[in-house]
């Protein structure tokens, strides 16, 4: 068994302290080292619950005096880029939330430096480790899908509560929907897709124009007129910049299409879990709602013209890593996904396999970030999406 | 009570047969008098099982020669609009089967003609008349929905044993698939949704641009080769037009988005009655397949964050029509949707109600087709709705 990863945690607030579940479930393979984080009161809490890990106020002194062999980056998404470009420079290897860059510029730059200083540098997207989405990927690598021609992912989740303070001013949530109108945060949906695509493999598939539409802001100016009354400037829509919801395709290099969703406003029970996937040989619909189950239909298997449980196939077609870990990743957070990036990680740095979302699947994924932001701005036209991995 | 409307059925197979199933439901109101096909094999049928109606094998002389007050025309699509115009300068009303027209030029024949004759035309889209969709209709109006947002509409039907006859030539519909690379089907998708948005109404919302995205085809060609042997030119991917899904994005003046999506090709069980709604105060979704429930989430109604059966609200808010001719209507074909559909034309011609799908609504759902087509042609941009309305 090797030394456990040692690994710092930047960003000690809600998002870092949760992955103390999953590396203490993985504890012999990951250790949290070290806490970066700006706010003094975020650190005292580190300082009363976790005083084992070392505690920095400034990221610069995190990198070079930490012994940490990693980061795990769970900071505000515009902070990603910078701060992994950062650490790989400071000879980390990097483990970052989504998004992992919000320019273009910041993603060739994220590429350059992993290119560079050849460590290892993974995206914590842990919605591709979902059980049915994993279980979706090895049907579809074992061929029961046929040829790809049609996907959707969505991602609907009310969060307007955390657009606003109790104050009334803006979280950096709510910033960012002043500040671009456009697909903010794809990586969710298109996540699982692009894996069942092979996106970026041999022999698979590549990303090569992306629309974007945008509806109008409706539902979060409602929101702040009946939180903090109409006086409030967001209870205006032009205070807003980014609309409801955000509807964005994709075109593949194989003539698929994708068509992603997300809305992060408008009132209605959420469904963060939306995917869509149609072969020649199979198609799959997951649940509307946690209480139903995701529908399979296989030719030659489901009995007629009818749907059936994806459940009905899980001894056939589990995943092998869910096989392995499932039961130790239930309960960890995010339907075991965090545990299993954890996981996948610490097998990257430790044993040499390759990071199962590397740099340019996680710069592919994030570019759409500024692509749908571009594609509304240029009237909401097809713009072309870069061949990060020069393929 | 009036004498009941005399109609000419023009396209006597079928779908013309199947009219006379909700005919003699509605026989006070509606009786067919003629039918016009150029099959004589189709007028035999009628000549043996109807000898009361009039039989033609050209549709002048029906026009010339018949008694009818109205025709209904049920003749392969791309015949919908001149078959209509021909009608309508001979005097009669006009029932039209989806859809309208094929051609922004036939879209505006069809406007010329009805303004010009004042006669009555209507576009029978039987979706609009299914139960939950008149019944979300009715939420709207009354306000349940508060400000819209954003709609989906699908219709996914593999239609594929359609596309060719026994002898492996090609139907019409087939046909169509090796003409026209966009949406030729959109209106089952796009018609509810339309009325939703109360659009070409006065305070209503207008349809402003469209963009539409096609993926490759590779179902079609993969149930030739099964049916038909890999030596059937249809076999090879190159052969058809069309791909197998369509996905097209409408933008309404008051910033909604409505997304469709058009599949008739896809292996999977079909869903042809896929809609989703969103306000600022409810939020919609419809069942995945026959067996589940369509969804609905009301503010201040529905307990908590999570959906309830759309049946819930049957007593409150079920439509006055499905209140008053619902009995009668159901088992009469497309989910009662067929029998509504006379009705409310038969009223429109005997008393003079104006047509719940008038000339404009036909024309401006029906365009999509030429737009979609256009939109594909120039590089899947944005092209502008025309105002057929002159709003």
């Amino acid at each position: 068994m090797d030394a456990p990863l040692r690994l710092a945690i930047v960003g000690g607030g809600g998002r870092g302290k949760s992955f103390l579940i999953p590396m203490d479930a993985l504890r012999d393979k990951v250790t949290p080292v070290a806490v970066f984080d700006p706010s003094e009161i975020v650190l005292e809490w580190w300082k009363e619950h976790r005083p084992d890990v070392r505690r920095f106020g400034r990221y610069e002194d995190l990198l070079e005096h930490s012994n940490a062999d990693a980061v795990l980056i769970t900071s505000p998404l515009i902070h990603h880029a910078p701060q992994a470009v950062q650490a790989l420079n400071a000879g980390k290897h990097v483990l970052s939330e989504v998004v992992a860059g919000v320019t273009i510029e910041q993603c060739w730059e994220l590429v350059e430096a992993v290119e560079r200083t050849k460590l290892v540098y993974m995206l914590a997207e842990n919605y591709c480790y979902m059980r049915s989405n994993m279980m979706v990927l090895n049907m579809v690598q074992q061929g029961v899908f046929g040829e790809l021609t049609y996907a959707e992912g969505a991602y609907i989740h009310d969060c307007r509560a955390l657009m606003l303070n109790s104050d009334g001013t803006l979280t950096w949530r709510g910033a960012l929907r002043r500040m671009f109108k456009g697909n903010i945060y794809p990586t969710h949906s298109i996540g699982p897709v692009a894996q069942w695509f092979s996106i970026n493999r041999p022999d698979g598939d590549r990303f090569v124009r992306t629309t974007t539409f945008v509806t109008k802001t409706a539902a979060l100016p409602l929101y702040v007129k009946e939180r903090f009354g109409a006086e409030h400037p967001g209870a205006k829509p032009e205070f807003w910049v980014n609309g409801d919801s955000v509807t964005t395709i994709i075109e593949t290099e194989k003539g698929a299409l994708i068509v992603l969703r997300v809305d992060a406003n408008s009132a209605r029970p959420h469904n963060m879990t939306h995917y869509v996937l149609q072969g020649t040989t199979a198609a799959y619909i997951s649940a509307r709602h946690g209480d139903e189950e995701n529908l399979i239909w296989i030719k030659g298997r489901t009995p007629g013209y009818s749907w059936e449980s994806l459940m009905n196939y899980a001894d056939e077609y589990e995943h092998p890593k869910w096989r392995k870990l499932g039961e130790l990743a239930k309960g960890t957070g995010h339907g075991g996904g965090d545990l299993l990036v954890l996981n996948d990680f610490a097998d990257a740095v430790l044993q040499g396999t390759p990071p199962p979302i590397d740099v340019y699947d996680a710069v592919t994924w994030s570019s759409l970030v500024p692509l749908s932001i571009e594609s509304v701005n240029r009237g909401n036209i097809p713009v072309d999406v870069p061949n990060f991995k020069r393929l």
